[in-house]
Formats: C-alpha cells, sequence, structure tokens
C-alpha cells in the first residue's frame, strides 16, 4: 500500500466517520471483507480474536493488573485508540517498524494489536538489555517509534533518542492516577478510523513481527514472524493448554519471549482474564495464586523452582497448569509442584519456533511416572505441538536422521506453519539455518526407537572435555538432586589439559550448610569421572543471562 | 497429477519400500516435504492429526466399539491399509470420488484420513436416504468406489451396483469374528505405500469432500469441503468444546453429518477416545455414559430430549459437555440436563459451514439465567466460533445488515474459512447463495443492540425433524409425481419427539381417487423414512401465500 492510497482511504474514513456516528456495536468490530475476496477464505490474523471476543466477551474482564481491570470491551477500544495514536500521532505507516521496552503491562499487550492493526511490525526488546544491545537492535530493526516504560528510560541511549519517536508509559498499577504519557495520548486520541479503516493484513504470510534473539554467533538476530505463524501458535496454544473463558493466566513470563509464547493472542481468543505482572515477586505471585485464582502460568526453571519453595506454597484447591521452558527442569521440582497441584508441561522451543514448538506429556500422564527415573525422561522428551508440522533430530554432517536408538546425538530441526521466515535483513544467517529445507535450531537430542525425542543439551550448554560430550543441564540436576542445593549453575572452565571442564555456581538452600569436597564426592558417585566438577563456587545468586 | 506420474510414483514407493523393511516408526508417519517447499509453510490438512497422534499416543485407546476396541497406532495402520486398498485394490486415482454408506462404525471414521490420503474425495451418504435418493447423490458425485455398511445395502439400487465397485463392511462390536470383506481386505493389503507415498494435497485449498445436503430447492446439492476449512472447523472444535486427551466422546450424532461436524479429525488432534455408535439405544447411552465415562457427545433436540428424560439418567460425579444444533432447544430440556451434569452449548450450522460455525454461550453461563426466559435467549443467540470470521444479518432485499434492535428479521450470512468452497458440479446454484460476496444461509435471524443474533427461523421450505433437514419441496414434488395428484403442499407440522414432520395437503385430480395410505406409501419408496408424511389431508385448494 503507498502513502497516497493510505492517505487517500483517511480522509474516505473520516467522512464514514462522520456520517455515522452512532455506529452500530457489531459494525464497530468488523473488517469489511475486500473486493473480489472469495466468501471461504479469511487471512490468518490474530487480531480478530480480539474483534471476536470484544463482542462475545464485552464485559467480561480482559485484563487485572495490580488493582486496575478492565473488560474485553475497553481492551479493544485501547487498542484501537493506540492503533490510531501510531499513524496520526506518530506518523506510523504500513511496513514501519514499532520498538516496545516494557514490563508485562497493559500497554504491552494492547501494542500486540495495535502495532499489527496499524499495519506496522512489533520489535519487542527485552528488558534486561544493556542499552548498546537495545541501540544496535532499534537501529538494526530501523523502528521509527518506540514505546517505552519510564523505568526503562535509563536504558535508552542518546543514539536510540535521536532515531526514533517515544512514547512513555508508567507502570502504575493504581488506577492510572496521575495519567502518564500514554493514558493522556490515549484518552486524547480520537479513534477516528475504526477497525475497518486500519490496514489490516490480507496477506497471512506478512510479517507481524521480529523478536530479536542472542544466538550463538555474536550480535541479536532479528527472527521474522507471520500472521499465520502466530495465528497458528495461538490456537496450538489454545489446545495444548487447555484455555478456555474460565482461564486466569499469569504474567510470569515476559511477554518480550516470544512475543509472549504468543499467550497475548491465545487468551483473547477464548475469552480468559490475564494478570499482569511485571516483577517476579513470588510473595506477590503466591497471593494472586490464591486471591484471584490463577489456572496457568509459563516460566523459566528458576521460576518454577522459586514457586515451587516459596515459604507461602500452599496447595490450591484448584489445578494449576504450568508450562517450563528454557532449560530441561530438575525431577525434583516436576513432582513439588505436583504436590502442590500445579501440572507443569516441559516445552521445548525457541524465538524462531514461535516459542513452544516441542512439549512433554500432557497433565495427568505425570501419575504413571512415580520415580525419579521416569520424571526425568518425562521432563526432558517431546513432541511437536499439534499446530507444528516436524520436529526432527538430524546428523549435522550428513543431514540424515539419526539412528533412532537413544544414543546417537543429532541437531533438532522443525519445520511447518510455526517456524519463521527468516532473519530480518540477514539473508546468510537465514540461508544457513534454513539448509537442507527445515530449519536448524543449534540444540541437540536423541530419537528413542519409539519416535519420541530427548533433548541432549542446548548446544551452548555442552562443555567439551576430553573430546567428550558433557551435558551441563545433567551436571546442574545430579547437584540440584542434594537437599542442601537451592540452585545450581555450571559453565565450561578452561582447562589446560582437558580443553574445558565443568566449573560449578552453588547457591546453598537457606538454614543448611555444604562443602565443596561434599559436592564434588556426590557428583562421583552418581556421575561418570570428567563430568564432575574441577571447581565448585558458592555465591548468593546466579546470573540468568540466557 | 496425471495417472503416469501417480504410477510412476507408485514404482519409486514400492523399491523404496522394499529397500527399507525395517521403517523406523518416526518415519512411518512422516510426511516428507515438497522439492522447493518453504519450510515455514504445511497446508493445513486434518490428516497430519492422525500422524501426529499414532506417535504421541501410540498405545492410547483410540476407538470403542462395543467390545472391540484399539490404540491410535492400529487407527492409522487401518486407515493406511485403507488408503493402499483403495488405490490397489479399487483403482483409485487422485481426484476420484469415493461414497460412504455407513453408520458410525470404525470404517467410516478410517475412511476420514484414508479416502483423502488416496488423494480421492469423500462422499458421506445419509444412512436415511431411500434407494433412489441415494442413487441420485452417488451419480452427481460421479462416485466410482461406495464402501456400504451390510444392513444398508438393500438401499443400494441395481443402478448404483453398475456404476460403482463396493466394499461391504460389517457393523459388529465383537472383535470382528468372522471377519467381514472390508476386514478381509484391511488384513490382506500390503501397506506398499507408506504416509509419504501416498498423493497427500499439497493445496490446502483443494477439495476433501462432498457432503450432500437438502436444502430447500428439492435435489439434494453436494456441498464442498476443503482440506483448510476441516483443519480449521476440527481446531475450533478443540478449542470451544475443551477437547484434551481426556475427552471421551461418544458418537450420537451421525458421522455423515457434515462430516460428524469435523469430531473425526478434532478428536484424533487431542488424542481423545472416541465411543463409536450406531444405533441410538439411550438405555445403552447411559450405561456407556456411566462405564466409560463419556465427557461429550453432540446431537439433535430429540437426542438431548431423550437423554435427558431416559428412566436410567442419573447425574454422573463428572460433567459432560453436549453440543446440540439442527433447531432450538425447549429450555425446560437445557435446564434438566443441567441437572444431570451436562452442560449443554447449542450450536446452529449447516453443511454449507462444515456443522456449528455459531454457538452459544460457553459452560457455566447458563447458571446466570436461571428463568426459563433466558434459557430460551441463551438457547437461541449466538456468535461465530473462534476460526470463523463473521455471521451476519442481513436484509434479504437490500443485502444490507439489519438494524441492531432485536426486531428486524434478515437472512443469516457467513464468511470464513469454515465455509464452503461451492455446491458441486452447480455453478448456479453456488452463485445464487454466494452472492454479494458472503454465503446466505436461507435461515433467519434478527440482531440484538449488544450484537448477538438470535435465530428466528429456518427458512420456511425446510422442515427440521430429528436434527435431519428435510426439502417441502422434494416432498412436493415426489407427491406430484404421482398421476392421481392434481397439487400438493407440505408444512412443518408439530411432533413431539422429533420437533417437526411434514403434513401434507394434497389436491387430487379430477376424476380420480386416491388414499392417504397409498400415498405415504409412495414416498416411502422414494423418500428417507423422515421425510414421509406424518400427515396427509385432502384439500379442495391451497393458499399460496408465499
Amino acid at each position: 500500500m503507498t502513502s497516497s492510497t493510505v492517505a487517500k482511504g483517511r480522509v474516505q474514513s473520516i467522512a464514514n466517520h462522520l456520517a455515522s456516528k452512532d455506529t452500530p456495536d457489531h459494525e464497530k468490530y468488523r473488517v469489511h471483507r475486500k473486493p473480489g475476496q472469495v466468501p471461504y477464505h479469511t487471512p490468518l490474523d490474530p487480531i480478530h480474536f480480539l474483534l471476536r471476543s470484544a463482542m462475545v466477551y464485552r464485559n467480561k474482564t480482559a485484563v487485572i493488573h495490580g488493582d486496575r481491570s478492565f473488560d474485553y470491551e475497553t481492551l479493544a477500544d485501547r487498542a484501537l485508540r493506540l492503533a490510531n495514536l501510531l499513524i496520526h500521532g506518530f506518523d506510523v505507516h504500513p511496513g514501519d517498524r514499532v520498538a516496545i521496552l516494557c514490563q508485562n503491562i497493559p500497554a504491552f499487550l494492547e501494542a500486540k494489536y495495535a502495532v499489527p492493526a496499524a499495519g506496522a511490525v512489533m520489535v519487542p526488546l527485552n528488558t534486561r538489555l544493556a542499552g548498546p544491545e537495545i541501540e544496535y537492535v532499534v537501529k538494526h530493526s530501523g523502528a521509527s517509534v518506540l514505546l517505552v516504560q519510564d523505568d526503562l528510560l535509563p536504558r535508552v541511549s542518546a543514539g536510540v533518542k535521536e532515531a526514533v519517536k517515544m512514547i512513555h508509559v508508567a507502570d502504575y498499577q493504581n488506577h492510572g492516577d496521575p495519567p502518564c504519557q500514554y493514558e493522556q495520548l490515549l484518552q486524547n486520541t480520537k479513534t477516528v478510523l475504526g477497525w475497518n479503516d486500519l490496514p489490516l493484513t490480507t496477506d497471512e504470510n506478512a510479517l507481524i513481527s521480529i523478536n530479536y534473539t542472542s544466538g550463538s554467533t555474536g550480535k541479536p538476530k532479528g527472527v521474522m514472524a507471520s500472521f499465520r505463524g502466530c495465528y497458528m501458535m495461538a490456537v496450538g496454544m489454545c489446545v495444548q493448554a487447555h484455555l478456555t473463558p474460565e482461564t486466569v493466566y499469569l504474567w510470569t513470563l515476559p511477554m518480550f519471549h516470544c512475543n509472549g509464547w504468543n499467550f497475548p493472542w491465545a487468551l483473547v481468543a477464548v475469552g480468559a482474564t490475564q494478570v499482569m505482572l511485571n516483577k517476579l515477586d513470588y510473595t506477590y505471585i503466591w497471593k494472586l495464586i490464591k486471591e484471584l485464582g490463577i489456572t496457568h502460568y509459563c516460566g523459566a526453571p528458576t521460576v518454577q523452582n522459586e514457586i515451587c519453595h516459596h515459604k507461602d506454597a500452599v496447595r490450591p484447591n484448584h489445578t494449576v497448569l504450568a508450562f517450563s521452558g528454557g532449560a530441561p527442569l530438575a525431577p525434583k521440582i516436576i513432582r513439588g509442584l505436583g504436590d502442590l497441584n500445579i501440572y507443569l508441561t516441559q516445552v521445548y522451543g525457541l524465538t524462531e519456533t514461535y516459542g513452544p514448538c516441542v512439549l512433554t506429556y500432557d497433565k495427568g500422564s505425570l501419575t504413571q511416572y512415580p520415580e525419579d527415573q521416569h520424571l526425568r525422561l518425562v521432563a526432558r522428551q517431546g513432541y511437536n505441538i499439534i499446530t507444528q508440522d516436524e520436529v526432527r533430530v538430524l546428523d549435522q554432517q550428513t543431514a540424515k536422521d539419526v539412528v533412532a536408538d537413544g544414543m546417537q546425538i543429532g541437531e533438532i530441526c522443525l519445520v511447518g506453519n510455526v517456524t519463521m521466515l527468516g532473519y530480518y535483513n540477514d539473508p546468510e544467517e537465514t540461508k544457513r539455518c534454513f539448509r537442507e529445507g527445515v530449519f536448524w535450531s543449534g540444540d541437540l537430542a536423541v530419537r528413542h526407537p519409539d519416535g519420541v525425542i530427548e533433548i541432549v543439551d542446548r548446544s551452548k550448554d555442552v562443555i567439551v572435555s576430553g573430546g567428550e560430550n558433557i551435558s551441563s543441564i545433567e551436571v546442574e540436576n545430579t547437584i540440584v538432586a542434594m537437599e542442601e542445593v537451592f540452585e545450581c549453575a555450571i559453565i565450561a572452565g578452561p582447562d589446560e589439559k582437558w580443553g574445558e571442564r565443568p566449573f560449578a555456581y552453588v547457591i546453598v538452600r537457606e538454614g543448611r550448610t555444604i562443602t565443596a569436597e561434599a559436592i564434588i564426592a556426590h557428583c562421583r558417585k552418581n556421575l561418570a569421572g570428567y563430568k564432575c566438577p574441577a571447581k565448585v563456587t558458592f555465591v548468593d545468586s546466579i546470573p540468568k543471562t540466557r
């Protein structure tokens, strides 16, 4: 769409708007068919979920944030205002990039609908990035607008400030009084363009977002997600996470991670309630689980660990479904959560696959696996989700499937509708990761005789010592199995003789003590000698840079 | 695909097969990427659900029929055998039509995968049709093969027998002993072609089935369903019916009706268990609800009514979700079922929309509506399902939306991914029902100020009896074909059990005589039993108010 056709469209839209001030409700949320569009085809586009839910679940609570909450009608209205604001207040045109540097606050959710509705492409930024990293991503994506949360402003460099127009949003949970710039702008924005007037996509394979991810190859890469991909991942999550209108979802997962695993769209599709959360305060999390009846949450192993072992942890009456991703989870945490009526599904995925495209057994399966050994398998084995086509394990040299013997290690490769379009402005990396017609994840797995794959390691977590591969996670799990240990991280330490050796960083459980010797002795008992840590360091916290 | 390329492909496949007798499990269920296929696109195709579930839910019970039952691995194996049988034993080529005249037996479910896997198009036949009607559909569709259940063989005319090759299948529930022709053929079929060798579609918009339906215009019309449509409807049903691996579905709905509302694919997608049922024996149904822990079923109001009021009805400990479609349900039945822990969702749809594309409020909402008045509204008001784009109510003259005042009546119109491709070999009817870019259902509704639609009536020329559509014109034409009859009008008469039944008003030709019995006997010979008039009244004139 050229600027002149957009401008023409706007004049027409404004005329339409003035002509019919009292748009009936069902007309408000309609996107008219395009001339020549066949009746049996609508582009797969997650924005449609909001338009439907604004009708079906109009007065149902869509969002809770602290003591603020609003319904679906309001969510749709706010998203529409933001789309209008971007177009008329920030000169956003179709194809422009809009960066977002926010924690899990309502504005982020609103942007998930408003940015693509304005025809623009979202660029969610990892809130943990440092100033220069943010500048790299903003400039690489060519974003012209940045929606930034006040607390994160110090991370925005002078270079970024020159390159973009900014919208400032506060993290307030108190009914928005006094209103921040974002709220003021929203309130003052006239919805001159209705949903139907906005440049919504007509091509389901078009770009909806660029999600930057740090691979093992240096600078972050811009993963390109499509409308079809996000739609298919969202319905996949609806089915695999058993989402219903009764779902109350807690945002422990950062919304910038793979578009929040597409939950911002999946939850709206089913008319669920989303509870915003922008700080991992576990006392507060347990309060929310109890008081709001949280039914679902997602999080990394460290989140699961903290929830499992928190002093306020009490088994709620209702079942909570939790998804854990990022790294395999220790069996004892899976069992500990089960005791708390929290059923855990272990997932595997990458930004390149819209988040979790492989998952382990469903709720209920764990009861068949009472033993540690089985829990370990359940935690690490998986299949493609229903809307992803295939997960394969290919030999890195020959690109042939590995022998399904549970032994031969290969690289996890993925294909299907929830696989990215490629890396933004990086044809070389795109070509490299898409060789032989599949996406090469960089992560390692074996395939068992029954077809299940078992993730062996994130490739960057592999320590190579004297020609032997060591899974850092295997060593971590061994050490965490000790009662005295709260958390553990294994890294590859340098070693003159062996190249690399595992170095352990250990947080001791409060009120307990343990020695380095005891930990090494425990490892020697449970692991091959070369896998045992060469060095143990006791620390108070472990940096989460993954 | 031409025959010669298919033949070539087969030779290659057989060579492949012989070369690798021990295909590893994960390879068995793979469909290889096509040359040039991008990694991020897989055609939406419900066959993929079976290939995935054969891996993920391998030894989980897929099908129960009487005292037979088998797992997902077996279901996939049987479907693969049937596909091979169709190709090698019955000379089925891509694009050929395969008709199915079966009740809800495993062979029907197997055909839902095997026929499209063989590249052919399914033509499910209504088991209640009379001989001449079956002949019309078989000939109109040009089917070359008929999968027919023994009990229904008397309905197959000499004309049909000449036109098709038949596969006979028995309705046995006793481990298949002695095996019927179908079972013998399956057992003797070599799976020379694996899933990857079969001519699976590469075009998601291709034709998967032709479902004949009686509209208001006489002869049945062949509704064309696409792979994409069936996939989208199946995931829509997964979400809207809250299907999970724990689901135990009872087949009270005929599988020939709109492809069983796409449940044959939805249930396999989530790894649920399907309980076959080919006779509506309510004592047996209650036994199954109790003994097998049925969690879901679908059915016409007459089915709901019988289940509600049966002498064995006892509130089970678990909640059952029921979908009711075909006609609005009396509030007292909705409440009665609620008392039995059966939560009812009222649905609206047509064969042209893959089954239920509009539904009422979700489980749980009924508790807000204790009064008859509210129940009545809940039973008749609805919204589009999440995978259908729009439901509109348009004025029949102007094709503009009706005023949303709950008063102005218009025709229900639908668009989106679960709308049919058109009528098979009937461009004129296709054009007529698709005017103004939407599908015109023929049914009437109003729109309320809050956007909800309320169905006012099925189009006046359609009589709905026990969930079956009856074209009054088809019955009229059948009766008028009798020499003794001068004119005939069919109207919907009230019926306590079936909701409606056809009542005939007949003017006898001058100088001739005929009895009501003779007219009914003539109808029974030419029409499905449910279409035959319940009452014949002889009159001197018929008012022309239409």
